[in-house]
């Protein structure tokens, strides 16, 4: 399996005007080699160039794991001591011949750690945004992929169920989120969480990206859900938005404005539309409705290894949407100060359309 | 509180040749504003110059955010299109006079994604490396991280009492990790852990850094659980090995060695020793007893917010330990497709000695 995805981001790496590209660990790495790397204070970076076996620099007391690769790589160790990392680095530009080279990056997950360490080794080369060639390698979702996306959502979905006649008055975020994260554990989510959910209520739900607090719920509050799990390596990413005991008769409407531009959403995800199509078919229903300036971010963002990656909803990405692209429809409606709604599905485009893969009830749930 | 460690950077900054730094998500920008941010496709950078309020470049729909802080800070804000990221980081850098001064930046922290945006931003600075002045400011840890990390380390270990009992022969060592997770949040962790448990038996033991697998224990396993918890953002790292059932006598040999390394590690630290000496009174037990090479690692690093940071146990440190300071000592050894130990304690100096925050029994126990 693997050996294929090398063969792939060979074949991409061929047809761009890059002549190799660096990892370190993260989601594009794991994808290619099927291991699991830290990121440290210790820098690892494999070095893919076509026609030639990967380099992988990494510390000694890590070298056991170039013998776990699905295909012939050559390990560069260095010691404990930072002032011998730049050489392992040069030996490993040199075995590649990468100097004056361009060698593609992914800037969203490359530090300046290992980006230093690789100038170092390699001072007249060029070091171009590879982002898209990456993210390509990974765009499509085969079976085995969904299957395990699939699995990650119902996890995530049982979980919340086994929360929600626990959730009452007076506990707190911080609780909820606790409870949560071991229900998540007990139906079968990775330990690694794909991200620490987010419980917010009252005027935290108003904060699209709340950390849960000591804040306890209170009636009349709405209570934003946004969690997930891990499963084989692929995540799932959800919203749902409760209400703690009786509501404002307005909070009710937002919350159905929400639930239909969310249902707009999905419904205008199909194989050909562009990404903007989905993003406006949301964003629609909620300007429609007079709370457009409250919808503050993009509609939905691709899924897989990571949270957030290719497609993203965005108003202004004509990317098509092709079968096995894999995303969230998250609309939301934020009232500052006051409270907010979010409702997050993950879908994936098919042949004909496009499936959602989580079905628990998106109606206004009464939690506390 | 936060407020003075602000003024602490300035102060900091101010002696240094540095005319600011810059921070993305992290363990150094919560210290700073003790409010979390996520590390995400979109770049979150705080500029700090002395004289000067923050500036904060962040996205339109985290700047709520901008009201937490406990010190005035001007948010700049951009939309969801990257198309305009560069505009805002430019204000930014202008609004501070930094285009061709000197803008101190954490490698290990800060990615490609806001290096390049900064650098857009501020094309005529210099990014010199401000890793030892941020190190600095967390160094030496106040009685309120020593009590939350003390209380990190008794959830850790609470947490692996309540699991020894389960363990058995033909779990793998995935259950093991997932049931630890649940008992470390049963016991009050924090739902985002510092580190994903290792939990490692057999010849995967002989990793220092293997990820639990579905290896089912075997009887004749070592099995090493490298983990801990998170309370109020400081964290506990632990290790201890265990034997499943019956083991050869050479691995009670080793871990007896580990055992009497870790002990001799932990009886060097005090103020005015430097590091080095630390990792030295490790290594030479396991050197005497013949498996230095098979110690493959430094004996610790720092420890508080973060599981890998200043001071580092390594043997050409000669960095002196001061009241304050806390790190691991965790000595190992490893025979490569055998078996491994490892055991490690978090420590802090004091004004006269150093303290263990752990206390779990070291000796070799039988677990399954």
């Amino acid at each position: 399996m693997t050996r294929s995805r090398l063969d792939r981001l060979t074949a991409s790496l061929l047809n761009s005007n890059l002549d190799a590209v660096i990892l370190n660990p993260g989601p594009t790495l794991k994808y290619l080699t099927g291991i699991n790397f830290h990121l440290m204070e210790r820098p690892v970076v494999l070095f893919v160039s076509p026609g030639k076996d990967p380099v992988l620099v990494l510390p000694e007391l890590e070298l056991p794991k170039v013998d776990l690769f699905p295909y012939k790589v050559q390990g560069i160790a260095y010691g404990e001591n930072p002032s011998g990392w730049d050489d392992a680095f040069r030996k490993a530009a040199q075995a590649l011949g990468l100097d004056a080279k361009r060698i593609g990056v992914e800037p969203r997950q490359l530090r300046l750690l290992e980006f230093r360490h690789v100038k170092a080794g390699a001072p007249e080369a060029d070091f171009p945004d590879a982002t898209d060639v990456l993210a390509e390698l990974r765009l499509r979702k085969d079976k085995a992929e969904v299957d395990a996306m699939r699995r990650a959502v119902k996890i995530a979905q049982d979980a919340l169920e086994a929360v929600i006649p626990q959730i009452k008055v007076g506990m707190t975020e911080r609780e909820v989120a606790s409870e949560l994260v071991m229900q998540l554990l007990k139906h079968g989510s990775e330990s690694e969480m794909p991200f620490a959910p987010i419980v917010s209520a009252g005027p935290n739900s108003a904060n699209p990206h709340a950390s849960p607090t000591d804040r306890k719920l209170q009636t009349g509050d709405l209570l934003v859900v946004d969690w997930g799990a891990a499963y084989d390596g692929y995540i799932s990413d959800l919203t749902r938005t409760f209400a703690v005991g009786e509501v404002d008769e307005e909070y009710k409407m937002i919350h159905r404005i929400v639930q239909d531009a969310n249902a707009a959403g999905r419904a205008a995800a199909k194989p050909g539309v562009p990404c903007a199509d989905v993003d406006k078919a949301a964003r629609d229903v909620i300007e429609k409705a007079g709370y457009g300036k409250f919808f503050t971010h993009r509609t939905g963002h691709g899924i897989g290894m990571e949270g957030h990656e290719a497609p993203y909803m965005r108003g202004d990405n004509m990317q098509v949407l092709e079968p096995g692209m894999a995303f969230t429809v998250e609309p939301g409606i934020y009232l500052l100060g006051r409270n907010g709604v979010r409702i997050e599905d993950n879908m994936v485009i098919s042949e004909s359309g496009a499936e959602s893969l989580s079905d628990m009830s998106r109606e206004i749930r009464v939690a506390g």
